[in-house]
Formats: C-alpha cells, structure tokens, sequence
C-alpha cells in the first residue's frame, strides 16, 4: 500500500454499496423461489448442503453482523435460531432481513468502515471487508444453486437481472 | 438517491478494490488448479460449460474490459481470441491477465468510476457497476467450480484464503 494520492481515490459510495447488496438479494431471493419446495430442502451434488441450508447460514449472517458491527457485539454466530420447514418461512425471513440490513447499514459511518471488527467474535477484519465477505459468500452459494437448478432442468433466473 | 450527506460517504478505496479482486482471482486461479487436466475441460453437471469455458470466459472480460474503459474501446466482447488446449495456457494466461488489470485499473480516475461506458459496446453502466459485475460473474461462475470439484470427490481450496 502507498500513500501516494491514488490510496485515497473513492470507488463507490455506501450508498452505491447497499443497493449493489440488496440487487443481489433480490436475485438471490428469486433463486429460493425457483426451487420447487422439496428440492429446495432435500437436493444437492456432490455432498452439498441443499439450498435451504445456503440460504439459512446467509440469513444468519448478514443481518445479525450488521446489528453485531453497529452495536459492537461480538457474539458467536449461529444457525440455531432460525430453523425453516417451508419455502414460504425462509422468503419471509428473506424480506424481514432485508429491512434489518437497510437499518444498520446506514448506522455505519464511512469511518467506521476502514476500522477493524472482530465479528463473531472470530472474524478481526476491517468492517468493508467483512461486508464485501458477506455479499461475496452470497454470490458463491447462489452460484452453487444454479448448478442444483441446472441439474433439476430447471431454468435459474438471468444473473443480470437484479431489480 | 437522496442528496444528504450519507449519499457520499465512502464505502472503499480503489486500491482496496483492486486487493479484493486479485485476492479472488488468486482463488480463482486455484480453484482451475484443482482440477485434473480431463476434467478441467470436459467435466460439469446439469449440461452446463467445463470450468475451462468458464475461466476462459473470465479471462476474456476482466483485462479487455479494463483496457476497453481506459481507452475509450466499445469494441463488442470475444472469446474467441483465446482457445486453450491446457490447464498450463490457461494459468499462464490467467497470470498475464493480473498485470494487464493492475496496470489499467490504476489508471481510472475517481470521476470516471462514476461515469456511465457502454462497455464492450452493449452494457452501459457506470464504471464501477461494470468492474463490480466481473468481480461478482468470476465468484458465481467459481462457485460453480466449487460443485463440479465437490461432484468429482476433489476438496476445493477454502473460500476465505486469498493470497
């Protein structure tokens, strides 16, 4: 890393951020919906988790670490409270989270973005890079349920379309 | 988009970018290691492209597209250009690839991240919409590596280390 001017050069805005974030759910959303309801609970390759067990851990993350960062709480992350049995209980879920993470994440101030975080007590990174981690394991689970999709002949939605 | 203050606060750096998207392609490009040399190229599931299509897909945006924004390029977007037989010209390519992106990333200005391209002659967003789609095509597209090598009883490389 220098210190020269171009350390210092923006690439987005917060704002520019959540929306990209929240674009993503919206695709993410739209692949828990694809999925008829008992593959969504019961298919996978290759020893996988099925989708529903993806989009569990990503609704226990994203939210919970934003309240956590916003809060300074470094509890332990987990799956445990949140236990889906339908399709319709996970997109509920889905919706109630995309409020949560509207609301905390505009509590962040561009400071506090560059400070270093312990989330979950176990993750000591500075708070954009554990947010980019967030959406960046998001984009990785979803790719995986195109490939469930895919593989259940069943058309996935278009990766561009977001809104 | 409202006008306050919160519209301009700084989510990143460029540089902090930049470390992001070459800690994911050093991912990436182990992940294409991974694989055995047969079924980098004719292994996949639910009939969709060998991981070698998906790397060379990914090699064919990232470092065009830089040079395309820098330039002022609009020239329309080609695999074609590159047509590996071997998992070796793929990571020799994928390497060369690294410094074409640092060398033009460097040269796009704060303003022109903000200003709107018709990349590649058909996708016109602004600039750092344009970079973040390559960033989030290379996870999704990784993320399904993860599954093909999961399928062939190969363990991939953690997710989270990156250099």
């Amino acid at each position: 890393m220098t210190t020269t001017a171009t350390a210092t050069k923006q690439f987005m805005t917060s704002d520019q951020l959540l929306e990209d974030w929240q674009g993503h759910r919206n695709l993410t959303r739209r692949v828990i919906e694809s999925f008829p309801e008992k593959e969504l609970f019961e298919f996978s390759v290759g020893g996988m988790r099925p989708f529903a067990k993806l989009a569990t851990e990503l609704i226990s993350i994203a939210g919970p670490a934003l309240k956590g960062i916003v809060e300074g709480n470094m509890e332990a992350y987990s799956e445990e409270a949140f236990n889906p049995k339908t399709k319709e209980e996970i997109l509920n879920k889905w919706d109630e989270e995309t409020e949560v993470i509207n609301q905390y994440f505009g509590q962040i101030t561009e400071e506090r973005f560059q400070e270093t975080f312990n989330l979950f007590g176990q993750y000591e990174f500075p708070v954009y890079q554990n947010i980019l981690y967030f959406i960046d394991n998001e984009i990785h689970h979803r790719g995986q349920g195109y490939v469930y999709l895919r593989a259940l002949n069943i058309e996935p939605p278009f990766f561009w379309e977001r809104f």
